[in-house]
């Protein structure tokens, strides 16, 4: 039997905002810290050990990584990071405020926004200045690997390559894995993994900082999950992300 | 020209208190954060660009790295970690003080312990609960890989071949690399490249914190090295390395 674990990071300023996010690099608030922080608590106190971690290349997951990592004292660890990993890009949404979408276009658009499955929404232009296409972290990427907006299918289709050819093989090498990612990223993972459908996948919420552990078989299929720590505090953060975006 | 620039982690916790330290792996102090973070500062300002960043197992190394690399905005660069980058081990010098012990064995015996290239401080026992053979960041190593004392020469031994393997191979195939170690894994790395004799790297100190950039020709020999930012700085901070271990 396999274990996985997956962290969200933990409160970034534009969670704290209200904003969304997306492919935008903001950094964790202090509340943000205090969670990933207390995800590596928890998983040293439960025992957990890693061989290799991975992350995306937004810092806000990366430091959550780097807190947990400091406070298991495995600041040492081989960590990989790659862009499939990164949020779902939020195309022209990107830095603007949730509820006020939401008072302009209403709840039951920006729940498509936010949830839809294959709907995206309106992209942004190649030019805009919020765009990453001029990044030097993407610079090694085709133009047309770099979203102007993404759906959670788009978002499943690049997350998927990286768990087929990096973190599943680690995982069937034996490696003890632990990933440092995104609401929507983790999101992705789960989708493919428990088999979740097109419907049901936008009812599933991922709490910031609080460690997501996967059992798996042989083949990589879930036995069961849960998260680390107390469970009604987890049900109760996962909630919270499920009303965001209200007017 | 290829560029290689390297950087002595900030001030430690044992620097400041004037500790052997070797393998043991203690924190940066405050000042050392601040060391570390003007590193990135420096090397930010000047335009530094990097492909790759190598460092020890040690977390004043990696924590200095990652100071670096947040004031750059660089976080998601690929770190490469290795045991080889580590501080030469101190034996059973590690956790004594420096002014102790030459006030007990004279400055003379404490400079050949700190600065002789060929004899190593006494040996660690084995089974001293100081010894790292125990240690998980260690466990796939061979157990005599594990030091229990080195002078010098030993520290270049076991640096050269991540050298010749790993730096050396990505320089010449274009990656820009910033390594972030020690005094004495760099004093080897330089020892080498420059061709320093036995003699007189005794006379080599590497301040904190500061940015040496070394600049190679196509078959990786050294055109000129200097220190980023102010050189009367960086030549008073070596002086105070060399200063260290005096009764």
């Amino acid at each position: 039997m396999y274990k996985l674990v997956l962290v969200r990071h933990g409160e970034s300023t534009w969670n704290l905002e209200n904003r969304f996010t997306g492919w935008t690099d903001v950094d964790l608030t202090p509340t943000g810290v205090e969670q990933a922080k207390n995800a590596g608590r928890l998983l040293k106190a439960e025992g957990y050990e890693f061989d290799v971690a991975y992350t995306s290349v937004l810092k806000r997951a990366t430091r959550t990584l780097w807190h947990c990592l400091d406070e298991m004292d495995r600041t040492w660890l081989p960590v990989v990071h790659s862009w499939r990993l990164n949020e779902r890009h939020y195309g022209a949404l990107q830095g603007l405020n949730k509820a006020d979408m939401a008072k302009q276009y209403g709840d039951a658009q920006v729940l498509v926004w936010r949830r839809s499955y294959d709907t995206p929404p309106p992209a942004l232009e190649a030019t805009d200045v919020r765009s990453e296409r001029a990044d030097i972290r993407y610079a090694k990427l085709q133009p047309d690997q770099i979203p102007l907006t993404e759906c959670l299918k788009d978002t499943v289709a690049r997350v998927m390559p990286f768990w087929n050819e990096a973190m599943a093989p680690a995982i069937q090498a034996g490696k003890r894995i632990v990933v440092a990612a995104h609401g929507n990223s983790i999101r992705a993972l789960i989708k493919y993994l428990d088999n979740i459908s097109d419907d049901d996948i936008v009812g599933v919420n991922i709490p910031n900082g609080i460690p997501l552990v996967y059992e798996l078989d042989a083949d990589l299929k879930p036995i069961r999950h849960y998260y680390l720590g107390d469970a009604e505090a987890a049900a109760k953060a996962a909630a919270a992300v499920a009303s965001q975006g209200k007017a």
